[in-house]
């Protein structure tokens, strides 16, 4: 592989230039900003490569630009997004979001980690790879979809319409960053999530406060079905569900003990000192990877502004995320909650569905994981730190669950400063190329399992 | 009193434009404006009917004005105000709110009947009962306060300090409306009030709702100290607290009986099927007079706008109202909402005080109260409806509790529909005038008990 590298070094200028155009062209998913024409300039950059690629429409949702090249006993998929997260607020960038300015070696774009700076470097990879070792050892498959920061919404519907395009052997998810102390990161899924809000009603109208004595308060409504969702000990009590919680497999709680949990720099951080229930090392992070969550993420009834109203409410209202683990679905959850809610009186709580994704988790000895566990360490020269899953949650159950393709996720162009979302988000060139150089040895030693 | 209300009608005329004067003059406390004018204004009326008249300042709030005119064996107080509450919102006025138009018989004012409507019927009435039958048979003194509308923030102050300037024999407090059906109302107290916000913290920033595992949320503390406070039957929980509350004496409970209590028509117009706990008739109105409450008048923690996001809050607040009856003092029940929450852990959640006022309540055989019904009957031919207290608050205890002066209060120039603290606040001029003739009946009544 030195050819391949060393033409990646010889190329830099120009791959570096790719990538700036691409961030210079605006495709904000949320505002409808230059989508259309960045899933063109996403197309023609595929065919430059010498992939046959197109454009598939979703109907009322942004095309998915979808191409493959080369042949092999093995399909593997890149998953990428070429929509970004509005810039907002602008005052606060050094640059303009869509100059693609470079300062000291450190390319600032809103896009340029997130999603943009991955989804170039794979292409860049297979140029030099055709170039350097001509065809490709296994059939790549590109799956670019432009609505991933607005929650993906049409990804599960392109999935299902297009099943047949979708046969692979393994996928790369987006890409990520490395950790705090530039170790490479590769985790294997990501929790489930229900997001709904409860919503109850009082009087007509907000009532002067003095009625309190014979007229319903929603909010109190809503704080009584709560207290019987999740007990003062953080213990989930909506009936049956931790009936599906399982303990995880001991091969994980394995890979727990070696991922590098700094928990001391976490609480600092978040200034908080102990983690809930006092759980410290293995057993914080087994908690925080493997346990259910019922989270408040916002509540809102009656007065909330200065001072003192005496109003007695007529609405209530409060946002609720559920992170779910293997055999909690969000159609069970949602099911479960309702129930539990009908069980204790509270029928007059209106549920509404916001968010429902399910939880995704590919097995550490697939043969991508390993590819890509494999590739990392030639690259990057340190052992990978891996995660079985993610707290968070994500679209990746689509490919996984949906498609049963094992997916490797987490290792990409970005570093942990990024500011992925924020203003003057960036990357640093040098990891750039360093992440072109990553994908082209992840393609040989994935060809390799074949 | 024939020759007294006969110069009531022949000066009614002058008597609707001193009112429409002092309409005229804003003096809206909340905006600080035209507070010293108004009280200069309502000094020089009192001294025009010959009353001994001064300001008394008081240290960083609006001065009383303090009158005193008559002699005889008993005295009287006549409590009013003469701030208002801000105008706004201006647009939905039909005439300037400081115009003072008269339109088919009924004055739009701010302030003509929340308090200028009855203060100026109060002297008007002196001035008549002068003029058509001399010397008062009491001692009368006013006290007229100017933030009233900011929740007599020193009234307690200035009692304090004045004692010896209040002694009285019975006090008539600001006025008040006839009800929907047009009979006079007349009420003997009102329910004490503690106000509080409680707020929680968690990280010392929002965090992303993944950490949830691990992180202490705010709101959910909040919810579990909550639950802790009143239960699902709407009983309060507070340790300690229900034993300071007691059944209403008898005699009060036969006050009940009379009461019409027009329970569908509320139900009606607060769009609610049946109170809480199913209670109807005399049970709903002793609970709603007698029974303390815990009210949620605003909650809010994390993101409360449209949609989804998976935010996990630094913070979260309530307010809270707490609404007193006799025996539950505001600094008791803050007191044991203290030591509540610390018995259960939650010495972490801050109770922040804001407003604490006590429970006022007079005795029905007063007799201010005797003279103010006897008036009542007389001049507005029907038995008043008498409210042993009402389920508001107020600052009231300063005179019954603190100065242990008994007051009637109630009966005033208003009707059920002059929209306090609302656009077009409005009197009808025949309620007015037939006020003045009210206070001069009340005047003689209450003199004849001497």
């Amino acid at each position: 592989m030195e050819e391949f590298k060393a033409y990646i070094d010889e190329n830099a200028e120009r791959f570096v230039a790719e990538l700036q155009r691409l961030c210079q062209q605006p495709s904000i998913a949320a505002q409808k900003v230059g989508i259309e024409e960045t899933a063109e300039m996403v197309l023609s950059m595929l065919q430059r490569i010498g992939a046959r690629a197109r454009l598939i429409p979703v109907a009322e949702g942004s095309p998915v630009v979808y191409g493959t090249i080369g042949e092999g006993p093995r399909t593997l998929i890149f998953y990428n997004h070429y929509d970004v997260q509005p810039p907002e607020p602008l005052e606060e960038w050094k640059s303009d979001p869509f100059a693609a300015e470079i300062r000291q070696g450190v390319l600032y774009a809103r896009g340029a980690a997130d999603n943009k700076g991955d989804l170039v470097a794979r292409l860049m990879a297979v140029e030099a790879y055709q170039k350097t070792r001509g065809e490709l050892p296994l059939k790549l498959k590109f799956v670019f979809e432009g609505e991933e920061e607005i929650g993906s919404i049409h990804l599960g519907q392109f999935v299902e319409e297009n099943r047949g395009l979708l046969e692979a052997d393994g996928c790369i998810w987006e890409g990520g960053s490395k950790d705090l102390s530039g170790r490479p990161v590769i985790y294997l899924g990501l929790k489930g999530i229900l997001y709904v809000e409860l919503r109850a009603k009082g009087a007509k109208r907000d009532l002067h406060s003095s009625w309190a004595t014979l007229v319903p308060n929603p909010a109190w409504r809503l704080v009584w079905a709560l207290a019987s969702l999740k007990d003062e000990n953080d213990r989930l009590t909506v009936d049956g569900l931790m009936n599906h919680v399982e303990e995880p497999p001991p091969e994980e709680t394995d890979l727990l003990r070696q991922i590098p949990f700094e928990e001391k720099k976490i609480k600092a951080d978040f200034g908080i000192p102990h983690f809930l229930g006092g759980v410290k090392g293995v057993e914080a992070l087994k908690r925080h990877l493997y346990g259910p969550t019922c989270t408040i993420c916002g509540f809102r009834s009656g007065y909330i502004g200065e001072g003192s109203k005496t109003v007695l409410p007529s609405e209530a209202m409060v946002k609720l995320d559920f992170r779910l683990v293997p055999d909690l679905e969000p159609r069970l959850v949602l099911d479960l909650l309702r129930k539990h809610l009908d069980r204790r009186g509270f029928k007059d709580i209106e549920i509404v569905e916001m968010t429902g994704e399910q939880f995704a988790k590919s097995p550490p000895d697939a043969p991508i994981v390993q590819a890509a566990l494999e590739a990392a360490r030639t690259i990057y020269g340190q052992e990978p730190v891996v995660y079985p899953n993610l707290a968070g949650s994500g679209p990746m159950y689509h490919f996984s669950k949906a498609l049963g393709i094992p997916v490797a996720s987490g290792m990409g162009v970005s570093h942990a400063q990024s500011r992925i979302h924020a203003p003057n988000e960036n990357i640093k060139i040098a990891d750039y190329i360093q992440g072109i150089k990553y994908i082209g040895e992840l393609i040989v030693r994935f060809a390799e399992k074949g």
